[in-house]
């Protein structure tokens, strides 16, 4: 069998540690344990996230704790600034619309990351909006923005600020405490090397009493329900036990690395991944490139799907564009459980590939 | 290492075979490949649910999908019904309140399963009620209700019967399209042998009429949003990919058993632990025993809680009782993978330990 390289932006390669801890016969979650491994997750969660703050899991997509970062919020008829510079901006826009929130929107070029001075006039513009939505990488366009800057702006005003960190998490720079950031979230089948199925969301002390005045409705995801319980290590509701087992064996791979070292890490491969690309020839998409994923532009009298294709036949994943970008862009991911070797790989096959679809 | 049995209403054990395909290195879910584990699990379900409405699966614990239900179907100020017999029930009720849902609560005592004209008064007092919610088995008293007489009736009202068939599902005789059921609710780790972190939701057309009328918010459980991805077999988020993959190992295990002969095993299986529980001189707590789960009343004179600790140092993890009952019953479950050999063993343990606590 040919050997496979999964080098998408979610799901990730899991690492064979953490695949045997996941295949262990499975506990119940009611016990000391279960309630051992979920210890150890918020201790390293919290490490990874950089807060001090506890680190609550859920068992959905991404996408479900980004709309547990708008629920627990927000009310009916209040203001958010959604910073849209790809398909995950536009997400936190619909879900905002979804439940009455008024969107105003920040709208980015793709590929581009959000001017600072443009989310300050924002918010002059919108004094009473009451939180502001953005990405760390948006993934669609591999972009990590600016969050650093635009923490610093929001915090001096009431909204609070809500980093999708999904994609970046671990691989780009993140420091939740330090820059200010009021809900954080994270997605498993990203750096952690897990598979699909859990989602995080850190929260300040700041979004704790934005969160005594929210009155959007929820249940599921109602974050007291699980802060109440994390003094136990203990979950509302059936957690997803294997992946959380699974979670643990990841997180102790990174600590064991480090987590700047594990950081560093990724900035070199992206930095050799872009390298690559120009000794290819290769233009990137990205003006503000991530170091989670690269996006490079199809070259032009390239079929970008055929190209796709031809290397999936060849053992290479690589992701291809979103919405208007399918056809025109695709990504390579370098995080969590990706080498250099992969990557090594992965290039020399899409050298040879790119050859083969010129030349047909 | 001693043999461990757990034999608690989820999670349950998982077979081998589910565990290695779990443990095969991960694809992405927007591949062919993938697109042929959702077919195969849809067309499972089906079978197992009895319906031939496609069955939506949602990368949550069971609680999800109970709100799911909710919020798809109802508006604020809607009236619902809701059988009220064990903790599970209180969730639905909960799950109404929370989205600004009046409950009228048929309120029945813990481990008797609700009069099917208690439900009859309710739908004719109530004559705007918009949805009944109830249980196929309320595990937290190893009841189960009488899905088909109660459906009978619902039949002829407007109203939407909403099953929460999470524990019963495979275990309980349940079929959804000949007795009226309008959504069918399920749990991966039940009868379905794998992890917990997936649920499901069948769902009628009447139910459809209702969904089209909702006007609660919802986003991530949008019922509309998965079902029109159904025909491609790919889903709005991304799936729990690893999970989906076991469950359609474990789906294929139970179709080569045949859902008749699965459900049959149950029903034998439930009668023996009933059997046994009666020649231990122990009494049965439900009044409409389960063929899921069985709760046995802890005999007089002995500490509940310490006869669990004391089986599980043997090995044997029983769930204990929830809310009023803990220390007052324990639960054997008898669902899924769980073995006539492993309830034989169990009940042999059980046995001597309730010597030894007696004694001591």
């Amino acid at each position: 069998m040919k050997k496979q390289y999964l080098l998408t932006p979610g799901p990730t390669p899991i690492p064979r540690d953490v695949m045997q801890a996941m295949a262990r016969p499975i506990i119940h979650h009611r016990t000391p344990e279960y309630k051992n491994f979920t210890r150890a997750i918020n201790a390293d969660l919290k490490k990874l996230f950089k807060t001090e703050k506890n680190v609550l899991t859920f068992a959905s997509s991404g996408t479900g704790a980004m709309e547990a970062s708008v629920v627990n919020t927000l009310s009916v008829n209040d203001t958010a600034i959604v910073v849209m510079g790809g398909k995950f901006g536009e997400r936190f826009a619909e879900i905002c619309r979804a439940y009455g929130v008024k969107v105003v929107a920040i709208d980015v070029e793709w590929g581009h990351s959000p001017a600072p001075s443009a989310v300050e006039k924002a918010l002059k513009e919108n004094p009473g909006a009451k939180a502001v939505f953005m990405q760390l990488c948006e993934t669609s366009t591999a972009t990590v923005y600016d969050v650093k800057s635009i923490a610093h702006m929001i915090k001096k005003t009431s909204a609070i600020m809500v980093v999708d960190a999904i994609s970046g998490l671990g691989s780009d720079e993140f420091n939740m405490d330090e820059w200010g950031v009021d809900i954080a979230i994270g997605g498993s089948q990203k750096a952690f090397m897990i598979p699909p199925g859990l989602s995080f969301c850190a929260v300040s002390n700041k979004a704790w009493g934005a969160i005594k005045k929210s009155a959007l409705p929820k249940y599921y995801y109602d974050f007291n329900k699980y802060e109440c319980l994390m003094e136990k290590s203990d979950s509302p509701w059936t957690p997803a036990i294997t992946l959380a087992v699974g979670l643990q064996k990841a997180l102790s791979i990174i600590m064991a690395e480090g987590v700047c070292e594990f950081t560093a890490r990724h900035a070199k491969d992206a930095e050799f991944v872009r390298k690559s690309a120009g000794s290819l020839k290769l233009e990137l998409f990205s003006k503000s490139p991530s170091n989670a994923v690269t996006a490079i532009k199809v070259p032009d009298g390239i079929d970008g799907e055929k190209l796709i294709s031809g290397l999936k036949l060849k053992g290479v994943t690589f992701a291809g564009g979103q919405g208007d970008l399918k056809g025109k862009i695709f990504r390579i991911a370098h995080m969590g459980g990706i080498t250099r070797h992969d990557l090594e790989d992965a290039l020399r096959i899409l050298k040879e590939t790119l050859e083969e679809v010129t030349l047909s």
